[in-house]
C-alpha cells in the first residue's frame, strides 16, 4: 500500500523493454542501422506518450525522472524570463520544486508562496492577485502525500491570461488521473515513469512549443539539443508501455476510489481518534492519509512492515531524514500531529481482503502504540 | 565496431538487474523492508564500484550517466571555488564538459584551454604554468574519438601540489583501462555504465572525501543529500555487474591492443592514402581512428552500415549534427580532413574474421567513394 513511493515495474513495461536490454544495443544518436533501430523505438514512445497527455511529440523531452524534470522546469523556466524573472509556487510542492526554488532564491531570484487551505488546495484567485512581474507559476497537479488535486485548469487559464509561464509537477498524477495539457494550458509538465509502473531512472518534461527553455544538462545534441546524454532506450520504451497500461486502467478509477473510501470509513469506524488529511473529493483515487492521534507514525509503519505491509510515514524521498512533512505542516498540523500521520497509497491491484487485513493490523498496532506512549 | 558509442548490455548485467526489474520494486528511500531490500542492493553496488577504482563507498554518487556526472563536476566544481573560481580544460573534452564550461563562461566564470599536440596529448607542464587563481582542472582520462590516454597521473600530482580541484571525465576509460583515483589523485571522476556493458541511463561521479560539491539535481535527500531523485536500483546493480565483468577482462587488453594494431597495419597496407589519428602508444586498446584521404567518412560509414558493420564518423553524441569533430580540428586536421575520418572501436568480442571482412569492405568502399568524388 505504498504505490505512490514506487509502483512495481508492470509486466507490459518489462516485456517492451526486453528487446532493448537484450538485442538492440545501438546508441540512438548513431546514424547507422543499429542506432536507427533505437531511434525508431524512442520516437514511437515519444509519439505515444505525447498522445496520452494531449501534446505533440516534439513537446516531449526525456529525462532521468521527476526530479530532473522539476529542476529543469523551475530553474530554466525562471531563467527564461530574464533578469526580472520571479517564481510563484505553493508550500506543498515536492522538494524537487522547492529546493530548485531555494537555489534560485540564493541567486537572487524572488520566490513567493501562495497559501493552501486545510485540505491542501491552492486558491487560483490568490494566484491571479499575486502578480508581481513576469513570473513562473509552479503548482503541482496532485500532492504526493495527501493526494489533493490542485485546480490546475483554473490556474492554467489565469497564467494564459496574464502571460505567465505555468509549470505543473504531475509526477503523482500521470497515469493515475486524466492529464491533458490542452485542457490545463500548462507550459511545462513533469512526469516520472516509476510512479505509474514504468522503470526507475526515466521520466519526461513536456515543454509547450514556443516556450524557450535552455537545457539543464548540457553536452551532446540529443533531444533537439535540449537534453544531453545518451538516450535510455529501454527505459523510454518501458515508460511508454507502462503509461499505455495505466491509461487503460483509468476507467477503473471509480472502483479504486470507492475501495479507498471504504477503507477510510472502516478505519475511522474501528480506530478511535483517527482523522483524515486532505480533500476527500479532489483527490488521487488511491491516496489515503490519516492521522492516528497519539500514535507515532513511524513506529506504526515499522509494525506494519513486520507484518509485510508497506505504507509511508511522510514521502519516501524524505524518509530517513528527521524532517517533519512540510505538506502536513502547511495544511495546519502541528509538528507532533504531523508525526502521527500515515500515507496509504492503493492501486487497482490491491484487494478488499488485503485492506481488511491491514485494518485489523492497524487497529491492534495503533492501540498498542498508544498504550505504550 | 562501434563499442565506444554504446556497448551491448552484457549478460551478467542483465541477469543481475532482473530481480530488480521483476520482484524488488521498493523505493530505496522507503524505510520499510521493501525499500531496505533495494537499499541493500544499491549499497553493495556502491561498495563494489568504489573498490574497482580505489575509492571509498561514500565517495561514489550515482547519476543518470556521463553527461550528468560531467555537468555536475564542472558546474558545481567551479562554483565551489567561490567568486574567484576558474576552469582550465582541454579543447578535446567531451561536449558534456565543454558545454558546461561554456555555460559557466556565459555567467562570467573565466575558462581557459590548454593546447594538445597532434597526438591529442595535453602537456602537464603547460597546466603547471597555467595557474591563474583557484581553479578547477578538467582533463579527460581517455578521448572518445581518437582514444588518446591523457597524462592524468602527472596532472593530478600538479593539482595536488597547487591545491587545484581536479576532475577527469573517465567515461571512455572506466572498464577499458585500469582507473584508480588513488594513483591519479583525481578529486572528481565521471563514468557512464553503458560504455562498459551496463545499462543506459546510469553512471556515477566519484567525489573525493572533503571536496564540497553542491548538488546539481535538488529535491529529495537521496545520495547523502547530494543527488536527488529516486534511485535507479536495477540500473545501479547492472552497472556494478558490468564493471565487475569489464574489470575481469582488463587482462585481455594486450590481446585487444594487438588485434587493433593488426587491423591498423593491414588497413594502412591495403588502402592507400590512409592515415592514423592520435597516439599509437598512449591509447585505449580498442580505439582506431583513421583518415581516408579523399573519401567522405559519412558516405563510407553508411556503406559499411549497409554491409552490417557499425562504425562512427565522429562521436555518436554529435552525429546527425552538421558540426565537424572538434577533437580532430584540435589535433590539427582541416575541416575537410576531419570529414574523412572514421572511428573504429573494438572490444574483446570482435574476432579476427570480422576484422578481415571489414578491411575487405573498406578497401572496396573507399576506392569507390574516392572514384566518384
Amino acid at each position: 500500500m505504498d504505490w505512490a513511493a514506487s509502483a512495481p515495474l508492470c509486466a507490459e513495461a518489462l516485456e517492451a523493454m526486453m528487446p532493448y536490454l537484450r538485442g538492440v544495443w545501438g546508441n540512438a544518436s548513431s546514424i547507422h542501422s543499429f542506432g536507427r533501430e533505437a531511434r525508431r523505438a524512442i520516437e514511437e514512445a515519444r509519439e505515444e506518450i505525447a498522445s496520452f497527455i494531449g501534446a505533440q511529440p516534439d513537446e516531449i523531452f526525456f529525462t532521468s525522472g521527476g526530479t530532473e524534470s522539476d529542476n529543469w522546469a523551475v530553474t530554466c523556466g525562471a531563467e527564461s524570463l530574464g533578469a526580472d524573472g520571479r517564481v510563484l509556487t505553493s508550500p506543498i510542492e515536492h522538494h524537487a520544486v522547492l529546493n530548485a526554488c531555494a537555489a534560485l532564491q540564493s541567486r537572487g531570484v524572488p520566490v513567493r508562496f501562495v497559501a493552501c487551505d486545510r485540505l491542501g488546495r491552492v486558491d487560483p484567485e490568490e494566484i491571479r492577485e499575486s502578480g508581481f512581474g513576469p513570473q513562473l507559476v509552479s503548482v503541482m497537479t496532485a500532492n504526493n502525500e495527501i493526494g489533493t488535486l490542485e485546480p490546475i485548469d483554473a490556474i492554467g487559464a489565469i497564467c494564459r491570461e496574464k502571460n505567465w509561464l505555468f509549470h505543473t509537477d504531475a509526477v503523482q498524477a500521470v497515469g493515475a488521473v486524466p492529464v491533458n495539457v490542452k485542457q490545463s494550458g500548462a507550459d511545462l509538465l513533469s512526469a516520472s515513469a516509476h510512479k505509474f509502473g514504468g522503470p526507475k531512472g526515466v521520466g519526461f518534461l513536456f515543454i509547450r512549443r514556443g516556450v524557450k527553455l535552455s537545457p539543464l544538462l548540457r553536452g551532446g545534441a540529443q533531444e533537439h539539443e535540449k537534453r544531453a546524454g545518451t538516450e535510455n532506450t529501454a527505459g523510454i520504451v518501458g515508460m511508454a508501455a507502462a503509461l499505455r497500461r495505466a491509461q487503460g486502467k483509468l476507467r477503473d478509477r471509480e472502483k479504486l476510489t470507492s475501495l479507498r473510501n471504504e477503507m477510510q470509513r472502516e478505519i475511522l469506524r474501528r480506530i478511535p481518534d483517527t482523522f483524515p488529511n486532505g480533500d476527500m473529493e479532489q483527490r488521487l483515487p488511491g491516496n489515503l492519509n490519516l492521522r492516528f492521534a497519539g500514535a507515532d507514525a513511524e513506529a506504526l509503519m515499522l509494525r506494519l512492515d513486520l507484518r509485510g505491509v508497506a505504507v509511508s510515514a511522510g514521502a519516501a524521498c524524505a524518509s530517513g531524514t528527521p524532517e517533519v512533512s512540510h505538506v502536513l505542516r502547511a495544511i495546519g498540523l502541528s509538528e507532533k500531529e504531523a508525526r502521527e500521520c500515515l500515507r496509504f497509497s492503493l492501486s487497482e491491484e490491491n484487494t478488499r481482503e488485503e485492506i481488511e487485513k491491514v485494518i485489523a493490523f492497524l487497529a491492534e498496532d495503533a492501540a498498542q502504540i498508544r498504550h505504550t506512549a
